[in-house]
């Protein structure tokens, strides 16, 4: 069951390093604090490889990348790889420049990452080599639909297989794949994408729950996939007249806050194909 | 009327590249979000120019510049100009500092800005080739009020003519003008200068607005504007014993949420001069 | 009494420049704000000098330090000694990596610092020149608990007298001496720790009380540290069924923002040793 994961998180505080945008690092710290995990934030080169030697979790998130943070992420992530820590990336924006394409390229040629999150037109840029990334939110022509489903779910497999990660891949449906068994969660709600930061903060919850569970990777990150989802939910519901934005996003990490294994369980809505 | 401009960035949910300073990023990005655009932050400058490219509207702020972050400003800048894209400067500490100065003079050389926003004694900075800026806050003895508001609104048109931007002067009293007519506006609270960011969130918000309305510019500033002041009024009057700044904060983001075209026009409160 | 040095933040509003990480940034500006005091946030070296001459207060915080905003701290802390402001220091993750406790430690060298304020496991690294922090977070076996407070306040003692700082060791039990006394201050709330940067908030609104208070500069930071411990205490009690540590997080802004000098005054729990 999923909630069992929460557990382990919960029971040993895995400590994450992340190398993350300064968009949303704020909410991502939370975010690990609300799930049981312990944030640490470096990414200046000379620094990262001290950090990350202490830290189990590696979070590299290239959405702010600079040219002293793409070399602190590679610092970081080599040091992580030699010590077969738990290394998560997340392509921001890859598809949409340069840069970040070749970044993430060059960040999966020389770290072993043990997962892959990001939106559609990001994993497809990086499988593919090329994408149609609309800025950091995923290409509507992209879309994991019902109507799409089945192929998602090949292509998902397919560079999880290649690739030796796990993939989740997250949007309206999310899809969370080891090469051989595919989660389809239909957690969330859409409101979700008119906060900022619920991807970034979704990476770094992974990477805790991954650290916390290394004898069951894939039911991990669909577990954090389903949190992250089930918080969106959760929160939702608190939503009070004359909400917004703002006020989703704290009760989307107060939801995580609270969250249990019993809730999890009784919420996670999901098929494996 | 001013709520149909609003309507048109709901629309058309413009893509605005922001080179911010970290310390308000987060709320820039759900204060985009919430007015209904959609943004991307980047200040490399290796990255700039592709992201730039994909975005119709790039707000600069110079809050926290550093050598790089400026080079990402000029670049972007440019490249936005030659693409003929929405361009908006907020000068944030202009006359505070030398290279803060110097750094938006040498922007307004190279980039074609559409429009810029700030406090008085930044403006007054950007004019004069000099200034009194007491940190980021604009000094008591520019301050404009009901006593000065003639000459301001003078100085106002004469600027907006002068750089041929649209000039957005904030404060107790808003001024927003293109050199022909100015908007003076009466909508905020005072509380709001105890928190941090409302300038930096209404940059980005006019930014959008911009975009949105290209035939339509004085209006669409105004507009921003008058959102952001309303819903300044409305967060406040959501308030609850033992609220205080941050959940002011949330309360804000949540009326720009929250805003309709009939609420903006019923509660913009300005006359044109 | 302690809540004399509130009302002198709030009579004179300290402008505070702060050298800071860009993780807790945005809530270290807002309680700076709910204090009473003004922030400014810079680091890039050809602009800190400039910006902390006009500045009587200056703090900086190590927690995510770069090669240039390294430089940025030294010329600022050179300046703002020479100038005889009231600089504060605070040494984010000094002993979990070699960079940040060199950087702390040269800065101790070349900065007459007024204050300095930290974990445990932190100032111990600055004292002993090693130390075994775990991440951003004080190892466990430093922990200043009844069963050591004896000789945890000889080491604070002993530490303020070497240094000639005030020194701020805040945790489950907080000590604060300037060499000769030491409060040993018991508010504040466990839960304090799922939310991030209530440390950094702290060291700003320090030394916004310090600057406000330059004659009575224990007290002073007594007040600061009763202030955002009791803001913890409030905040909780604020809190309803769903919340969670994001809530939480605003709800101790907010009671900085509402603190007054009667209540601070009947709710700090101190005695000075």
């Amino acid at each position: 069951m999923l909630g069992s994961t929460l557990k382990k998180v919960r029971a040993t505080v895995p400590l994450v390093h992340n190398i993350t945008n300064y968009v949303t690092v704020n909410d991502v710290a939370n975010a690990l604090l609300a799930c049981g995990g312990s944030p640490i934030m470096s990414d200046e080169p000379e620094d990262v490889e001290d950090i990350t030697t202490i830290c189990p979790g590696l979070n590299i998130n290239i959405g702010t990348l600079n040219k002293s943070s793409i070399e602190g992420m590679l610092r970081a992530g080599r040091q992580a790889s030699k010590l077969h820590h738990t290394i998560l990336l997340d392509p921001v924006g890859a598809g949409a420049s340069k840069l970040r394409t070749e970044t993430a390229l060059k960040l999966m040629d020389e770290v072993s990452f043990t997962a892959i999150r990001g939106n559609i037109s990001e994993i497809k840029t990086l499988a593919l080599g090329s994408g149609s990334t609309k800025g950091v939110d995923a290409d509507i022509a992209d879309a994991v639909t019902d109507d799409t489903l089945d192929s998602s779910i090949n292509f998902v497999k397919d560079f999880a297989k290649r690739t030796g990660a796990i993939i989740a891949v997250t949007g309206a449906i999310d899809l969370v794949s080891d090469g051989e068994k595919c989660y389809v969660i239909r957690n969330g709600r859409p409101e979700m994408s008119r906060i900022t930061g619920t991807g970034c903060q979704l990476s770094a919850v992974t990477t805790a729950f991954l650290v916390a569970n290394p004898d069951n990777l894939l039911e991990a990150a669909a577990a954090a996939v389903c949190t992250m989802g089930l918080a969106g939910e959760i929160g939702w519901s608190r939503m009070q007249e004359g909400d917004g934005n703002s006020t989703y996003r704290n009760r989307i990490i107060d939801a995580i806050f609270n969250m249990d294994a019993k809730t999890l369980d009784e919420g996670a809505k999901y098929e494996i194909r």
